[in-house]
């Protein structure tokens, strides 16, 4: 009988730590089949660990025969422990190979999935977002979240030398941020609630004691778009720092972006079949005026006019690309509390950061003095009452203060020259998908 | 004219930077008003920045006789700049005092806060959570959420060192995961969808490619109850591994516990005026099963039986205390994810980590096979079609796998010996509370 439960058996080796020099040692090896090829008495199998594949030869005589007559008829995907013996073999590409004497079939497939694990790419991405924990066996993902991961720990690492402390905001909330549009509406226990588009407000009362504070967490927006760069939940790098102005978060920005790069490329160095397409390592994120592109727009022939968002078709005249910034935009459209320029009271002390026409992130100097932040809500037509539960935080020495918030989702598809927000999230949501 | 705006000016030194050493140097220090004292001709300030405080010292002749003016007339919390020399002093307690040459107010203060910023305690929490960015300048305070931040950094190091990757899986979900109760419902567009309670059923999907996972997100509870150890939303420590069982998750608790104590520890000993209450590294968690705590309740005359919950009042009958692990619960009240033991179909492979009679963590190993998992869904009386995009994930190779998640805010309770879950949560949410 082959066993069909884990019991006490542990696995002694991931597939990298297994190498011709260990010839005739016992060991245990568990994953999922990626490949079995049977022809009468002889059983090949390519066993995928989270680490790598593991080539199994079952041959008559060489194995029980029970055995190798249940690998022969494995489908793809099951899941299985093998315990056998290494035998360096010049023919297996690993330059060993495993045989088998006791296996267990922990879970045994039936059904053929929609496309082999194998398969570089898929045309239909609902096809695979509807079996996502089997799409995300493929090599291409787990190149992409494995990386992702390491990008977080490498921008958390960054926060933590820099003396930042981790916050965690409320995400469900009493009023919309930036004045109503596109939120989720909740049922609070008997009250209407929302959930955050950000944590924007919480973060800036919070470099009151904190000073320079992090998060990274989920931000909900009902999105009506269905793009590939839109997502209805999806996870914002935000930080916030207290006696500092948008040039200072600027730079801030440029350090991540660095160290994400070198992150993302390293991570490629280390995994030979890596297929990204990682962008070079600015010396210096570039910083355009909003002023300065509009009249480069314009010399390039673009019908554009101050005051008009820059678009992409007009941002590719101009010859823009890699990372860099769009600073000083207009003040009218920017939510509340951006601070408006000292020298120019119509624009802003706000910027962009881009990659290529994607955006990035988004930040700026914050007003710090309540009459200033009122005064400009008013103007926006908001209710301050609505907002006294921020407001009041002013009334007791908000100090002069500015942050942004990253995209991490987009961050990643720069990082690894992915084009669809969906193949660097774990599940994706949006107007048409809520599962799985 | 006292200037109210940043500009160009940033801070030189932190507190902690600052020593008698430095005497005649030129500094800026930026930070808040946490006494000022006037006396005709002279002003003492102290000056709070986050990472201690600066005592400042405006003698009439020795500074601007408008920046003394305007000092003295400062309320607690105002957010201001100054510059200065340092000179050596043997009277002031930190060897030093600075002597202003400028002052910068960016945010004046007018309201007095309804308690002192040195209150060590301040009776009505509710009067505290309502002014919660003034609440969070408190030394208590500041010290629990820097060592709270530490504690997460170490945590996540955990999990990187043993090669875990941080997964992100969706809040807004099609259906309960545990079947029902306590959901907070969203519109999801022109759907009904909920927030996650947890991320069970993603974490164990993720397992089947990744192997190793965690997540440390928010969850969402729609807790009826008004105690100090629950919260609408709270922050889960989640953690789910492939061809492990639950005693492999207790092992990686105890490894958890272990480095969190001292990450706690070590904050104390940095920062001298920290007044946690930790507890000590144990050797070794204990493990107790059910059964056995069942029956030392009956020998010490509680009246309780097989089935019964384990009160607290009864925990304490029999002295059980610090960090313990009940394992082997009965099945019965149990999620359909876990798993029987397969050597008394009674009782679950599950585990409950407490401290004292508080739990921090719920942990199991799950069902890998999906006949198994839509028996227990049809005996709990769940309908396996609105599952079905769970459900589908086991028709291809899930492999055995255990996980838990640990609360957050009860780790810090636990770690710090807080008493009340909201003064370890930057803005509680409970039934009675949405902001601010």
């Amino acid at each position: 009988m082959i066993k069909t439960e884990l019991g006490t058996l542990r696995r002694s080796h991931y597939s990298n730590e297994l190498n011709p020099s260990m010839d005739g040692l016992e060991v245990t090896i568990m994953g999922w089949v990626l490949t079995i090829r049977g022809h009468g008495n002889i059983s090949f199998a390519t066993i995928r660990d989270k680490n790598g594949d593991i080539p199994i030869v079952a041959k008559k005589g060489d194995c029980p025969d029970e055995l190798r007559e249940k690998l022969s008829i494995l489908k793809a995907h099951s899941s299985i422990a093998i315990t056998g013996r290494i035998k360096s073999s010049e023919k297996a590409p690993t330059g060993f190979e495993i045989i088998p004497s006791e296996l267990r079939v922990f879970s045994d497939v039936e059904k053929i999935p929609p496309f082999e694990p194998l398969a570089k790419t898929v045309k239909n991405i609902d096809t695979r977002l509807e079996v996502r924990p089997i799409d995300l066996r493929r090599k291409t993902l787990q190149h992409i979240f494995n990386a992702r991961s390491q990008v977080l720990k490498s921008i958390r690492d960054y926060f933590y030398q820099q003396n930042f402390i981790e916050i965690n905001t409320p995400k469900m909330i009493a009023t919309a941020t930036e004045g109503g549009a596109a939120l989720f509406p909740i049922f609070y226990y008997n009250k209407e609630a929302f959930l955050a588009q950000s944590p924007q407000l919480y973060k800036e009362q919070l470099i009151m004691s904190f000073e320079k504070v992090f998060e990274i967490a989920p931000i909900f927006r009902a999105e009506p778009s269905r793009t590939n760069r839109h997502l209805a939940e999806a996870i914002s790098v935000d930080l916030e720092e207290a006696f500092v102005d948008y040039n200072d978060v600027m730079n801030r920005i440029e350090d991540i972006i660095k160290i994400a790069i070198v992150t993302v490329s390293d991570y490629a160095k280390n995994n030979s079949d890596v297929e990204f397409i990682i962008p070079s390592k600015p010396e210096h994120i570039p910083r355009y005026s909003y002023d300065e592109l509009i009249e480069k727009m314009q010399k390039a022939g673009a019908k554009t006019e101050w005051g008009d968002d820059l678009y992409p078709s007009n941002l590719k005249k101009i010859g823009v690309e890699g990372f860099y910034f769009i600073k000083d935009w207009p003040l009218g459209p920017k939510p509340f509390y951006v601070k408006d320029s000292k020298t120019n009271p119509k624009i802003s002390e706000s910027f962009d950061l881009m990659f290529g026409d994607l955006e990035l992130s988004s930040g700026s100097t914050r007003i710090e003095k309540r009459h200033e932040l009122e005064e400009r809500m008013k103007n926006k037509g908001m209710k301050t009452d609505a907002f006294e539960y921020h407001l009041g935080a002013f009334d007791y020495g908000v100090p002069p203060h500015a942050g942004c918030g990253i995209g991490l989702e987009r961050l990643i598809m720069a990082l690894t020259g992915t084009e669809n927000i969906r193949d660097v999230t774990f599940y994706p949501r949006d107007v048409d998908r809520l599962t799985p």
